[in-house]
């Protein structure tokens, strides 16, 4: 009955939307290890790390002891344009599976870049505008992060330059033409560019590209130019510090209806989504004032957490980053040429590593073809067509809610769903006419990746 | 200073969402002209109509007097999945085009058909359901109609049966796919399925198709068909009434905050979302109770409005639907294949027609090579990529805001965003490319299409 009371959708008024960004770093007892430098083996200094990326950005980077961090005002006017996303009470879906579970998500696809990707792009922008830089390069992989970039550098008028996957960059000429709409430049990646991306085309001809090896890109560029720095939308301390904003209105979303979660789920790749979205209830855990189980949901084809090993490993293909302590599959690792979406990243953001390693997270991999199969029963149900890589964690919620149906527990499930598959069709044709594969790693494939990768001491 | 209480997105409670559309033929001093039987040349009878359209559908179609007609719970329902839509106060907008106008656009794309369109699709797929029929079929042009369908007959389990402008069929392959996803199936018209599909064919070889052609053929299908009823996402006067609850969310929004628009500006296709949009404001018009200016943007390709012959004429280019008086280029008009987008019917909606005739509401055309700069400047400024159809609005209302800015007038323009562009990157990418055309069709095409349609009379 006081469900009813609940209504589908639960949207924060701009007055309620958060001030601050939540920094879990400043309540973990054993804070993610520091990036070292691969030539020195010592921890990076601010110094070091000015020269890949803006001064702020670097500060925050390092801040592991400030709980709250203001969001400055013109970050928080172009969040009202598109933000507080809403909390919906999967009301249809709960019906359809016949669950007594209470299931939410988080949603955070409305915006043109399609995805949660756009909360750090903004804030990583306006550092740079801030800093009076030119503009700054990145990498995207299935092109969610270099939209949210092109949006974010138009809106403060900075130069935007995306290095996309070679794959993704054929396979979805129209994210590049949204990136174009926004003014970015968009180059395949390896390209013949940077000395990095010549070195792995001469070594790898044939390459369809890696994360990582556009990373190495981005960041040559950045570093070889004048007034550009380097921006990363994902794995980075700094970058779950600003998602940490879907989790701030999320718990306020729900502390307005007096609701408590059981279970917090969000897919994973380098980690933002989630570490984002879990983080204030972590706070809480951490502190010891309430108690949630949190389920990072990852692709089989790409399993860092569940199979990668917890050691320092370099953040890019092509070496030019600091060493992370991270889940890794290896820095050489590229997952199968079947797998769609993102959650391509060989590694683990280091706070999600170390909050992992700790037990403090659970993780659990999904395959491909039982993914799309949640993706479009979470369509056809909920109205909304989700993207590949929230619909890992639909696939978890739906599994952990088919669970309480078997024992009858009401619990709370709360998930991220975060963006929509708009620009993924040519995943779900596949599907679609049933030639859609899955690829699960041997063994002997992740041991030897990481084996090769010299980054791991 | 009122104005900073006004938030960038007003979004109704689900409490206050409207409970019953607006039927504006209810305070129309002159109603629209009825529909006719093409052979009788008399009134279509509901007896008649029921052959093409469920039951509660031709009553809502006939139905000159009832001003509110309640939404039924199911439709409701379905309704709080993706309503309210918010109305956007468009402040970056304003700034950036230094005016004093106050703008604010009502927001239809945040939801997976990415228009305004599912919300009639519902309450036609539920009045089908409740019907007992089998599946309803139906015809798209550049998509979002079908997609939109396609998604409410998931919902109640209808099959769905769609004829998809060939053209877009062939430049939209990903639209296909989505509908797909809610187990649509997608015929590209004209098709052979068809006897009218065959017959235009046969004089048409290398048609690339045209609204009123699929039409033809989804009308030929569901009469054919045992369970089949044959639906139209624009257009009809129902269609017109279920879209009012854009119009009634508006205005309990602005309502809300003591705001008066002067000017309401919306796209015209066939009509829906523009009637849809000032219904209720043009019921106080009507009844005297205040004044507005209400604006129809077309394009320039495609002016029934602003060029065509208010006549009675057949809906579709094979004849086959009955025939409705209404502004009309002919039935056999085709947009030049340059055209982009949606809003490429030949005719107008029998109730907007009406309404420009008695001079209540005014129009205007605009160029598609105008209407994508604007798309692209308000993308750039507000954050989303509109679809092209929904641009001619921006047009229109941008060129509105710069007249205030000469006159230093702060007029407050309220415009219908009906939609997202996620699927016309091919004509944004035509659009950078430089290679994007303007095509005007000359007053003598335009008599000579108006002539040979035998329809007028």
């Amino acid at each position: 009955m006081a469900n009813e009371k609940i209504p589908y959708k639960i949207y924060l008024e701009e007055k309620e939307m958060p001030t601050t960004w939540y920094n879990v770093r400043a309540d973990m007892k054993q804070k993610p290890a520091p990036l070292l430098n691969p030539g020195t083996g010592k921890p990076m200094t601010a110094e070091e790390l000015s020269h890949v990326f803006c001064d702020e950005l670097v500060a925050q980077e390092l801040n592991n002891t400030d709980r709250y961090i203001p969001i400055p005002e013109e970050i928080r006017t172009f969040y009202k344009m598109y933000r507080p996303s809403p909390l919906v009470r999967a009301y249809c879906l709960e019906e359809k599976l016949g669950t007594p579970a209470k299931i939410y998500y988080k949603f955070e696809g409305n915006n043109t870049s399609g995805s949660h990707k756009l909360n750090s792009a903004i804030a990583q922008a306006y550092y740079a505008k801030k800093q009076g830089l030119k503009g700054v390069t990145t990498e995207t992989g299935a092109g969610q992060w270099g939209t949210a970039l092109s949006m974010a550098c138009s809106y403060f008028g900075l130069d935007c330059k995306v290095y996309m996957v070679k794959v993704s960059y054929e396979q979805k000429p129209f994210r590049r033409e949204v990136m174009r709409t926004y003014g970015a430049s968009v180059t395949p990646s390896p390209s013949t560019e940077t000395e990095v991306g010549k070195k792995i085309l001469a070594e790898f001809p044939g390459t369809t590209g890696s994360l990582g090896c556009a990373i190495s890109e981005a960041v040559e560029a950045a570093v070889t130019r004048d007034g550009y720095r380097y921006v990363l939308g994902s794995v980075l301390s700094q970058v779950l510090l600003h998602q940490s904003v879907i989790g701030m209105e999320t718990k306020a979303a729900l502390d307005k209806y007096g609701i408590k979660p059981d279970i917090i789920i969000g897919c994973a790749g380098g980690g933002s989504n989630l570490g984002g979205l879990i983080a204030p209830f972590m706070g809480e855990k951490l502190r010891g004032e309430a108690d949630y189980r949190f389920i990072a949901v990852e692709p089989a084809s790409c399993p860092s957490l569940t199979r990668g090993k917890y050691v320092y490993d370099f953040c890019d293909t092509g070496k030019v980053c600091p060493l992370a302590k991270m889940y890794t599959l290896g820095s050489g690792f590229i997952p199968a040429p079947n797998h769609a979406g993102g959650l391509r990243y060989h590694g683990m953001s280091s706070i999600l590593s170390e909050l992992y390693d700790e037990g403090l997270l659970e993780a659990t991999s999904v395959k491909q073809t039982d993914v799309f199969k949640a993706a479009e029963y979470f369509a056809r149900v909920e109205g909304i067509l989700p993207a590949p890589e929230s619909s890992h964690a639909i696939r978890a919620a739906i599994d952990e809610a088919l669970k309480c149906k078997e024992t009858g527990e009401e619990k709370t499930i709360v998930f991220g769903l975060t963006g929509t598959g708009y620009f993924d069709m040519v995943a779900y044709e596949q599907f679609h006419n049933g030639t859609m594969t899955d690829y699960i790693p041997t063994d002997k494939e992740i041991a030897e990746s990481i084996a090769k990768t010299p980054g791991i001491q």
